[in-house]
């Protein structure tokens, strides 16, 4: 950070000793909030235009400024803009830059307006946009679990609970699992960005202000529904971020069991899938390794994700109105929350995409473990109309004699079937194949490959239109 | 909790050992989730009555599962059902109670269906409803602070920043950015509402199942808006819960800030309001103390349900599909943290309501630290044409001498005024007391008591509706 | 619980209006504090000798209270004792029922002692307790991994990272690990109670007293190292709560990760253990299932208990000295983690104790994916003098080879080796088996098998002496 | 950061696709690591010279290492090194750079060494100065404010409960009690030492090595007080950073609570101290302002320590051993904590020493509110005999009439007094002064000015030695 060695001229002369190094380490957001420049740059700009427009300023002051933002815009895009801490944030750096550029109308910028009102509106800007960001990143990930939910809709595989050997389903119906959470995740970045679409220039410091300003303008310029209604709430509310991060922490949170599967499927034991090499890494001693570092970041990213939100909460907990230097440490963490959230949705989308599915190892292990047990205690209920808690008791009884002697249900004889109940008839048989099971569930929502199937036909379906 | 001294008999005949005492205390839920009585036996009718429309049970089994569902629930209602933590959790002990009164049709009740998606159905039905009695509460909350707010719309008050005097507001604006606050936090409800307004019921253990069931006959009994279309993810997921409760703690946190102020308000210092009697507690050594002990509980609760909703979040990070044990532990935090919610809403809206203001006290302070310093360096912008920044130099300039003759601004003489710029004119005074500045504020949003009075009515107008 | 339908007399006739049912509601702590009974008459007992020894108090009157608080003690013992919200803690109510029992000597125990002390007493002493309690469980816990040790000091298992195949170890030295930093969970604890060991009697409401006490007697009697030093820290800090929680929620923490292994190790896939019926759970639907739900039930409580520390941190931040009504909420978080973690302690202890280990899958296991690796690049630079980051990329060439050809690196041919350098000799072939490489692993704190019986023996030695 | 467009070759040629651009961005940690490159070259010239005295590496090949090392350090000193995220982390940016200037015995220095023991040393050691850094500056604080105790060991303030007036204290008092809690903080960072002081190198990747190392000799290079007794445990142990934050977090709660308090007492209601000019900050659009902004980011750091802590516990949560990548984010939010702390000490270090105590303000409050209500309590009971009960509500009593009467209860008169209980005499009003109230506060740990005294000087002598 280039930081120039004069002290902040802009709280005018009142005060004796210039701030301290140390107060200007605590004090200083620029580092963080410098990423805020092109919000910056554009909130004056629609504010300026409502200035003119309404007579505040004139059109040659606005003429001016929009040069100069320009100028300071393109400064700041090719890297020669210089940054100061002892200007404190970027509001403060654009406009001193401003003024070392055009002069005096610099200074009428700044009219009917308040850090406070301003660092609202960027912020806000920068919020929405990262949230329609995540939700396009998560349609990418959708696409990605539909590609293999389309190649997979009749692959058997373990489903699990406990993760135990539960019932068969299959790998495409468990990657549409992901296709519906990740549906919700877009949903609530979208609620977010709809209740937070109000502008908050205009609000000024706190209270409003005397100028004739029309906040209907800046609202419209800057693409917001409409403008706040009361001035406190404007500059002390943050709940929009609070809001924008957990959305992103419940995310995360549906990335991490993910990522945690793959994780396991990957080990040699399970041996269910096979990551890419571009997602794999190496070790330093032992070069025979393959290891699924990016699953375990995903997973791992949700820990900060969630200590984001507890930070940003935290530090909004008990804080009187209206707006208090505390709020300035809202920026950092919901930058961190948004960055890793990416990170993990881009590598998550090349993981899913580029995996390979062993196929036979996850048709294999899908018919050890009595998965099909469940099927035995619904044909019990069906052909022989036993209650089903009889019916699971019987199955009970047949899975230990089948534990006993090592086999598998379906490697049972009908005399050891008719040994636990006298009426089991021969075509039970028929329902201990883990293909019949599969396909048997045919409830709505249920993993039948034509289930699957139906499925992503309706999401490729929704998928087209714009964002859900 | 009255525990029978037998195992669990609902998983068949298979296990040599009964779980020990500490098995049974880590894992039986039944004092946590016997609140859910009310909605398993909600789900459970629904269910049967589907199974027999269906042709899948009997009608006299219907008919015998419906007069023990009632008995059930009537035993529940008194008092004298026989929980038992053998038994594990609510789901259980109905069901085996439901047994002893019918006898065997109860066997047929869980015909289709697995604790994995009645649990699913039970407590997406309890975090719905406390969604709504949220919504209410917080408009009940609304409601206390209109109140205020049309008694004190032009009750002129400091606004602070940074807790430190900076421009006058009126109480009633103040009030009315609460408003504000709470009816996101109640359209956040809403959004939470929708979403989860899917019906797990028919997932089943997580696969669905082979049962001609009718699974939109189910959704709409229990007033879902359709069934959730992935087996899987309906009895893996729980972010529906994980939003529910992150709309409460982003509710608490705004009850904690407003707590916060009344704390401050309350002191001998400050001494802006008094809480009523019902609200405030005494000392056992101090006689003459008058404890704002709720606004403290109030302040104090947002720390709990972050607790919870972290704790929410943790649990399920990492956790592979489909149900894993780590998920029994939802319910308690999730109960936890709306009864804190709760709690802390109705206090508030007690607190709010019975609350008088010391209007005298408001307004002398509103008048002090040179609050109108805004109004003035805005005048010099308006009537001088200063460009802000210079505007604000010399209002600075006359802070200072003011602050040196122990004087206000508008104490200061039109010399005083000249020696620092002099174009200064006598109305300037005009602008310098509280009443002209509050009038002034007459932005869109701003703290002016017509706007204020508007903002009221608005809002009048739109809780007159259903819940926003 | 048992309210009586009386006001709080305990304030005095100041207050014109009984607190409401709400304020009741949110105010009263009963329900969570009378768990601190005993405490709160431990302390009552050696404040009311000292004062009588100090003769503050009449020997008559120090007789009475003794048995006044005795049959107080007995009645809450047996369950007769009548708890009333409107009398808020447990401290209102033993002193209540203390004045029924003996009249006015009752109201003399609370001379130069205040609620504020008396809770900080109490709290301080259950958190003790329940430090020690957590130190002797977790003692246990490491001899039930002591006993596994000892069977399986030379129990060949993979040793992973990334849950990838990367060395041989030992199942006993795993089970060492836990050991370790079980140890250093203990000394937490111990560290915690040293820290915690003051004794708050005397401080009264937040500034001491004017009676004559002794502050050392009271600290003796309760056991505690001396008295706080400071009366506003002594009814503000409760840093030794947040202390000891965090202890418990690191404990809870590695507790969770060993927990993970055994859900991991039960899987069908890894097959690795077997835990003991008593620790395993059927399913209602899928009777064949043997679910690990106390291990998912000990991986899912750390969530509670970072939560917990979480809320408890929460809303200790930004309170002003001395005492604040907020602080009540310290003891429900606290009493729940300690609770969730000797539940874990104590079923950790259980499963790790009972659960039978597959050596045989856990060799093969051990023995695939070129686990070796890492001796044939450690014989390439000892033999061969190879730098080691060059042994790295010979072993690396020739684990390709090995995976190309479908067969582990001990069944290449001299000539595969020598194909990618020269001068490996037959004698490599000694390294490559997973016997060899863990005995080689001789260096302090490695896998050796005669290294792990070393550390076995030291901690016999170590435990065998007071909690360490 | 400057990148080198190579891929990492460090992993030997197996794998055929090189890192995708978002592989590298989820996986390099240079960024963050690049703060250990001290650590890890004091860590790799330890471990090199341990391997020349046993004989695993010549003389000549140290002798290379070492000015290897030398130049790498003076590099990233003065700025030159050419770090690289396709080298992913410090320590394979180290080891590269020092193969491109030493060429082969580069390669050795590995020998007997794993990323994973060398990172887990690296850490430690940043840790371990870290805390002692925390450490020095909590005594910088301590001095602090024992400069201002001493000062105003008998200037008398409100005490507060509740922010409530309760009791008279003075200000020194106040003061010690926050030198009590931060030295409770010093212990918890010198504890965390003393348990981390164990040196994780030899550990190797995770079994330990074969090659005859010296851990004792590399513990004793790097000041730990021994090695570690665990291969596994010592690779996969993070408890030593989380108990470090965890201490962190408490200060930081501790810092807080004294943060919030400055914002009160800064507020023109209150009006107790005035901030140093270098720790108050304008306002943009306020000339007027005197915000305490230092104080309030103090009062805000605690949340991101909180945040970072939790996101620790929860990144570890349920991690299988040994090492699995999600550890990687150990150390962002491991130097992130001790950052802000470390602000946090330093801008309150810098506020408590210069901060004005305005004693006419404080002392006025102090008397107002029926402070010494307390103080005629205890003579009733001293004087009278009252049961302590019956005082208070006595107390109750004049405090009523007292406030009817707009007056003070000094300020009542004899017959008022003796309207409420006959046998108050004329000489209870020598108790009713604040300055009798603090004086007679002598019991061990109370508020009289020379407990105060007594206590200033216990601390100067005990902060003479090494840190406590």
């Amino acid at each position: 950070m280039t930081e120039k060695k004069t002290g902040n001229q802009m709280w005018g002369g009142r005060f004796a000793a210039g701030p301290s190094a140390i107060m200007e380490a605590i004090n200083a957001s620029i580092d963080v909030d410098r990423r805020l420049w092109r919000e910056d740059i554009m909130g004056s700009r629609a504010h300026a235009r409502m200035l003119a427009a309404q007579g505040i300023i004139s059109s040659d002051d606005l003429a001016a400024i929009e040069t100069g933002l320009e100028q300071v815009a393109a400064e700041i895009e090719e890297g020669s803009f210089p940054f100061s801490a002892a200007l404190e944030d970027i509001h403060m750096n654009v406009e001193a830059r401003l003024k070392e550029i055009i002069g005096e109308p610099a200074g009428r910028l700044h009219t009917a307006r308040s850090r406070n009102d301003q660092v609202a509106t960027d912020f806000r800007l920068w919020v929405r946009t990262a949230c329609l960001r995540m939700d396009a990143l998560l349609a990418d990930l959708q696409k990605a679990l539909l590609g293999q939910a389309e190649r997979h809709a009749a692959t058997v595989m373990p489903g699990f609970t406990h993760l135990q050997t539960a019932q068969p389903v299959t790998f495409g119906h468990h990657c549409m699992a992901y296709v519906e959470m990740f549906a919700r995740d877009r949903q609530r970045f979208t609620d977010a960005v709809n209740r937070m679409n109000e502008c908050p220039l205009g609000a000024a410091a706190l209270a409003g202000t005397s100028f004739p300003i029309d906040r209907d303008a800046t609202a419209a310029a800057l693409a917001f529904d409409r403008p706040t209604a009361n001035s406190l709430d404007t500059v002390s509310a943050r709940d929009f971020a609070v809001e924008a991060v957990s959305a992103a922490a419940i995310s995360a949170m549906h990335i991490s069991r993910l990522a945690e599967e793959i994780v396991i499927w990957c080990t040699a034991q399970f041996n269910f899938i096979r990551l890419p090499d571009d997602y794999s890494t190496g070790s330093s001693i032992m070069p025979q390794k393959r290891n699924p570092d990016a699953a375990e970041l995903c997973r791992a990213k949700v820990a900060r994700i969630i200590g984001d939100l507890n930070g940003l909460m935290i530090m909004l907990k008990g804080l009187p109105l209206a707006y208090s230097k505390d709020m300035q440490e809202d920026k950092e963490q919901t930058f961190d929350a948004f960055d890793a959230l990416e990170l993990c949705l881009r590598a998550m989308a090349g993981m899913v995409s580029g995996m390979s599915v062993n196929e036979a190892r996850m048709r294999a292990a899908a018919g050890h473990g009595f998965s099909t047990a469940t099927d035995l205690a619904d044909w019990l209920v069906r052909e022989l109309n036993l209650p089903f808690r009889d019916a699971h008791h019987v199955t009970g009884a047949l899975v230990a004699i089948a534990e006993e002697k090592g086999c598998d249900l379906a490697e049972l004889s009908l005399d050891d079937m008719q040994s636990v109940h006298g009426e089991i008839a021969a075509d039970v048989f028929s329902v201990l194949t883990v293909d019949h099971s599969v396909a048997s569930r045919t409830s709505y929502g249920g993993t039948a490959p034509d289930n699957v199937r139906a499925q992503i036909a309706r999401w490729k379906e929704l998928m087209k239109g714009p964002a859900s």
